[in-house]
């Protein structure tokens, strides 16, 4: 975001701060960032503030970033919502946060995953619109405009909801599968041999970070329990159809899968 | 590979012939093939016949196109190979077949996806190589070379089994992860809005062929379901994580998926 932001001439100064040492010296190295200060210059010098970390943090620290903010603008770009909005429902200065949810990514992370032309013609979410300030919201429209992405408005439950179906689950299908592999390569050692575009495409996400990723499933626990307890039924519908060897319905289940084309091009 | 064998001159002159009428025409109009001929035809007037049509119509047509052959050599590209292997055993002229499966592929099918440059820095197998003939092997050999791929020799189990690990099992996690979501999306009409990178690249796979994967999940039956019964228990302990609120077992599930960093970059 520091890279658009810069190269689209929204920021001409970007204040960096980041809790690892490492991660500050290659940010200034990198160009992501002109300076690293600590927080309250870094709040003091800045007219806007994004919070990039992981969501168990974000809650920790996004109320003391507001209690330091005064005509500032603090968004969050985190994976859940429901949890920082509660968190903040009460503090004085809310209007001053707008929370947002940009959908794109990698299974990278730290200053080395970032990629120039990130964003573009991605959908980004903001949450509750009507509980931030409207000069705010602006400034973080704009910013998102400026980006090449679509804004969507929903409360923070709908998102929640909508982000365990849509990348939540796909992270720990990710994750399982390559247990899955990763177990029986204990005993074939030449099993990835074979390992293809398929298969890289369906574990990738599998080398997510999890300082990310727990926290996000601790917070959007009860939306993923239900989606995973929807995925291993839909999983047990082929195991049976093999066990039965109930090949109709194998190319039922398979046809109806097939309407995904519909949604992904 | 009928557009790779022409660009790299292996192929002078290709005969193409495919029981959909329409597949034909379109396989002329984009210059796949310089002609179609009938079976007795093509197989007269060519030096290498490949099959690539889905297993089941492979077990029912290597054989009789195995009768019909002389010098010519044969070989298949289908995605499972112990079925085809037993099928042949005993038949006279089982040395001019040789029995392959080249690790790419899309989620597309027809002459419409073909795609240049497939292949290129992939892994191919060649099973059961001393049933075959060595002058068949060698012209495979070449054939696969001239192509960019490295070889892998196997047998006919140990490429079933390897394969339900890193490419049919994939397919079944993205169709059911399709099912999923479709399901889902009958309550929830916005839910595609988020969807973004994570989620198409882990259902991508959904947009397969069932025409092509019954038969697949048909003759490589018992490994695929020792693989998903493994899968499924791999995402009950990320179930069981969430509901036993067990973050630090979480944490250790996704640290030791993280692994699969080693096998693909």
């Amino acid at each position: 975001m520091a890279l658009a932001l810069k190269e689209k001439g929204i920021a001409t100064r970007i204040i960096g701060m980041d809790a690892d040492k490492g991660h500050q010296k290659k940010a200034l190295e990198l160009g992501l960032v002109d300076e690293i200060l600590d927080l309250p210059a870094a709040i003091e010098g800045s007219s806007l503030i994004i919070v990039a970390i992981p969501v168990n943090s974000s809650d920790i620290l996004v109320p003391k970033l507001l209690d330091m903010v005064d005509k500032q603008v603090l968004m969050d770009v985190g994976s859940t919502k429901e949890n920082i909005i509660n968190k903040l429902q009460a503090h004085p200065k809310r209007g001053r946060f707008v929370t947002t949810h940009p959908m794109w990514g990698t299974e990278y992370s730290g200053p080395e995953a970032a990629v120039k032309g990130a964003f573009v013609d991605k959908a980004t979410v903001i949450c509750n619109k009507e509980e931030s300030d409207s000069d705010a919201v602006e400034l973080v429209e704009n910013l998102y405009r400026s980006l090449g992405m679509h804004i969507l408005y929903m409360d923070a439950a709908a998102h929640d909801l909508h982000a365990a179906y849509v990348s939540h689950i796909s992270h720990i299908t990710s994750f399982a599968l390559a247990n899955t592999v990763l177990e029986k390569e204990r005993e074939e050692d030449a099993i990835f041999e074979l390992a293809s575009g398929g298969f890289e495409s369906t574990v990738r996400l599998a080398k997510s970070n999890p300082q990310m990723w727990v926290p996000i499933f601790m917070q959007n626990r009860e939306n993923i329990l239900d989606v995973l307890n929807e995925h291993i039924s839909q999983l047990r519908k082929f195991k049976s159809c093999l066990e039965k060897e109930n090949y109709e319905y194998l190319k039922e289940l398979i046809e109806n899968a097939n309407k995904i084309k519909r949604i992904i091009k």
